[in-house]
């Protein structure tokens, strides 16, 4: 048990919930090591949603409420941190959950598909006994995606995605946001807007954001989207880390 | 199997050795979370020895060099990372080796212990059949120190080091080189020589160094050292992250 009153009880609590989920088999090895970067990167912003990230969140938001189909892609990671939050966002604007997974295995696959079930989505895509679809531009198992849902969706959200997955989503005609604490990855340079926050706050400021703009029209949705620059804002997230190792914060 | 040509081939290799060491129950979970942020701060610096790291790694040298009874106190991620390093660092300086883990049960030591041996350690101290020591200020397991090892060195060495432990260390008037890539770190600020480096890259260095300042007088290691300032140093590998951080480099 970890006492609540420890300084990085927040933190020590993420790590409980996915050496757990590696250990029910939701998480591939590399997703414990994948979640230690995260914590360093985390640790860099101040372990909080900055400015920039609100502001990231506020785009995303309009993004998804403009999209025909919108589709929330998680992987093992997201799942065993934010699955009720995924659930929770999915009804919020009636969109699809898809299962995508660096790492692919039937096993996998199952296990995160419960854990979402359990979170309480309905039904879940990307599941092993449907017809594939494949995303252009990928090679392997990574190429493949739902039909109904990341291949035939006109806005995604990709949680703490790989490089090549997402310069494949923008490739084929996407609007793709997503969550990535580094902003220098590949992943947060090529998305449409990337959040630079821990996926345990992004998911439900997005929320919040969600519920604040669902009554906008399309125009100011669209507004909202046209002022917000992706470049512009990662350079605000990367001169918050460089403050801090500068010690002018 | 990772392909030679992949650009992140030394990378990738690095984690399949913690993999591998967790999997024989050489690390607790938190080691392989742990070697995470240590990928994102080596990301951080380029993945290189940079220029005051190196100058650390000499004035650590010049340090351990020095000490009447150096000891190289070693944990399992270092063991998984650079077992070899540590023998052949302990050969070059007439060190001990010493084991002190951070989650500390009878298994891992033992694990730990073996690796060493199949590394070429002859002697390891801080296992179990051994009368115990204790650093003050420090409770419980944590505590534990040979007194051959640790308890009655003057220098010490400890490679990812955790904060409360590296301050007792010092507090007791240990000289401590210590090897952490977040130069924010508690035990990296209240180090006397903190090397922020890969530890791959700092055994292999300080290796380097000392056969390089073997044959120096004491004045002019004591020199070497004086001349050294760990804050000027951290200082400046916070510059060199800053810089990768605003796009200077």
């Amino acid at each position: 048990m970890i006492p609540k009153d420890h300084p990085r009880y927040e933190s020590l609590m993420l790590r409980a919930r996915i050496v757990d989920a590696y250990k029910k088999g939701i998480l591939a090895d590399s997703g414990m090591i994948a979640h230690g970067r995260g914590e360093a990167f985390d640790y860099l912003i101040g372990e909080k949603t900055t400015e920039p990230a609100r502001k990231a969140e506020r785009a995303g938001a309009a993004a998804l409420l403009l999209a025909e189909n919108p589709v929330i892609s998680v992987n093992g990671n997201t799942t065993a941190l934010a699955a009720e939050w995924v659930v929770k966002l999915a009804e919020a604007l009636g969109a699809k959950v898809e299962i995508n997974l660096f790492y692919r295995t039937a096993s996998r696959v199952e296990k995160v598909g419960e854990a979402l079930k359990a979170a309480g989505a309905k039904v879940v895509l990307g599941v092993e006994n449907e017809e594939k679809g494949i995303i252009e531009g990928l090679e392997g198992p990574r190429a493949r995606a739902s039909l109904e849902g990341v291949c035939s969706a006109d806005v995604v959200l990709v949680p703490l995605e790989d490089g090549d997955r997402a310069e494949a989503l923008v490739a084929n005609g996407k609007t793709v946001v997503t969550v990535d604490l580094n902003p220098l990855s590949r992943t947060a340079t090529t998305s449409t807007v990337t959040i630079v926050d821990n996926v345990v706050r992004a998911l439900p400021n997005l929320i919040q954001e969600v519920m604040e703009l669902k009554n906008c029209s399309e125009n100011e949705l669209k507004g909202i989207l046209e002022d917000f620059s992706n470049d512009k804002n990662l350079e605000e997230s990367l001169e918050i880390v460089s403050r801090a190792y500068t010690g002018d914060v």
